[in-house]
């Protein structure tokens, strides 16, 4: 298999953390430039933006792009134009609407898009997706709590409108949930407290409903200290199956399955390697993959959301001396 | 043509205007029974609850849904649980999430499922769709613009979350605006002002791009005194087309379209005429219509939107004494 040629649009720490190494393991995919304004990657080739790489490199079929979500349409839309297939991290963009139209202008020219959801690709979400398939859920809890200060540092976009706040590091849980459950859920209500100095939450509670009653309940807190917990808890007829440590893990009544080793960090190996091997997939087959259900349930919470204002937020990696 | 039963869910104001007339109006339908906790219909039968209806009339094959979008979805499941085909008044729910439930239900079982958008059957919004196929939008200026104290005195789960506030009227700009413009437009950014003892907004801005660099913005305003503002004026490469009155007036470059006379009151006739008969168009062909992108802008305003606090609202009509 020849190594399709990609470039990496938005250099920060989630492409560092994630991309780069993902895509040196690849068999699938080479590097073959960046687009970043601070610095690209040692050894390849970095434009400043999304335009210049595209006018100089027509030999890069594939462009991945990890800007933080409010400038990812203008790029993505340019590239599709380009006839080049993208890739998203997640959330796909800042606005469904926006990814609707990219949606729509990646299958007038025929091309892939994949918006991605890297926390589906955990070790342990298609097992807990094949144990659920047959089962009757009763409810559903989530924990999701991280603290910002630790996994988002400096990341000002965060709490700009259309960032997502809390919902940023949440929308994984969203889409697992998604992606295990047999049946839809919807969201009956929300409770979101907004810092006094912020355009999103750091903190909500989300109620959603299953087709059958079954309740599900969303914690979710970005001011979480010590550990991170990233928990899905799941009562059925035929016991309580937990998802933990972001899909990395699952017990079911109490039981470990499979590898349950606790890891010494959070950083789970492979969730990124399966991406590409998906994106890989669809350009093989010319397929799209655009699933916007996590989104949904953001903007629902969004939109239904009691809205409370909490004290300021002062990210003390970026405070002003 | 054999009329359909039909019942009607939720008898306030916008059934006693607009639905019950219309159906008194139509050929196809025949107004079986109501359900209705603060009185029906003279001559009707009326029940205290969807439950009860779908108990005591399995001969009632079809259903409007007229209540607030937050208990809509329960009635409607259980009416698509029943085998009753189903109509919803806009916006056909509290969130995205509940309709396509909804939707999926509707498609396992075969029914009929109508989301309605009554302005798009005002008068005028077949010809601007028409005129404006084949010009190029070049921007676009939505101004919604009414007094709540007027519209909807006493609604006060407008107020309440999943009630929209001023995106309750305004929506139906962006139904308008949705059917009419050949491209699709995504939201940008918007701010959002809420009264300090509301759940909703009572005005905002929403700005919105075009694919082809396309401004739309959205002046929304509920506490506007005086004659309702309801237009859309669009510029394009060939003219100005304005659609007024919410679609019941048009004008291109100043020349008034159809039968531009003033009516005295805002009540355009035909909307819910037509609503209807889509809907027993619907009936006849087992079609299914779920068009959620007025919902979609409107929920990407809610995610992207920057909040501000107003003064609180009073609605005069509901003053406790």
């Amino acid at each position: 298999m020849t190594a399709t040629r990609i470039a990496v649009v938005g250099i920060g720490k989630i492409a560092r953390d994630e991309h780069i190494p993902a895509l040196a393991a690849s068999p699938a995919f080479e590097l073959a430039a960046t687009v970043s304004r601070s610095g690209g990657v040692s050894g390849v080739e970095n434009f400043d933006t999304v335009e210049a790489l595209l006018a100089a490199r027509p030999d890069i079929p594939a462009i991945s792009f990890c800007t933080p979500p409010q400038v990812r349409y203008a790029g993505a839309r340019a590239a599709l134009e380009a006839g080049r297939q993208v890739m998203l991290e997640k959330p796909p963009g800042a606005s469904l609407s926006e990814v609707h139209a990219l949606q729509a202008l990646a299958a007038e020219r025929g091309l892939s898009l994949l918006t991605t959801w890297h926390s589906r690709h955990a070790a342990c979400v298609p097992a807990a997706k094949a144990w659920l398939a047959d089962k009757r859920v009763t409810s559903v809890r989530i924990d999701w709590k991280e603290d910002v200060r630790v996994w988002h540092p400096g990341q000002l976009w965060i709490w700009q409108a259309g960032g997502l706040g809390i919902f940023d590091p949440a929308i994984n849980a969203f889409s697992i949930l998604t992606e295990i459950l047999p049946v839809p859920v919807h969201v009956t209500g929300a409770d979101l407290l907004f810092p006094g100095n912020c355009e999103t939450p750091i903190a909500a509670r989300v109620n959603m409903n299953g087709p059958d009653g079954a309740l599900v309940t969303a914690e979710l807190d970005f001011l979480w200290e010590g550990e991170a917990l990233w928990r899905l808890e799941i009562e059925t007829d035929a016991g309580t199956l937990i998802l933990d440590r972001g899909g990395a893990a699952m017990r079911i009544d109490g039981q470990p399955q499979g590898d349950d080793t606790p890891k010494t960090d959070a950083k789970i190996p492979g969730e990124y390697d399966r991406l590409y091997a998906r994106f890989a997939e669809l350009l093989a087959t010319k397929g799209t993959d655009v699933d916007l259900r996590p989104m949904v349930l953001v903007a629902d919470a969004f939109t239904l959301g009691r809205r409370f204002e909490g004290p300021e937020f002062i990210d003390p990696t970026t405070k002003e001396s």
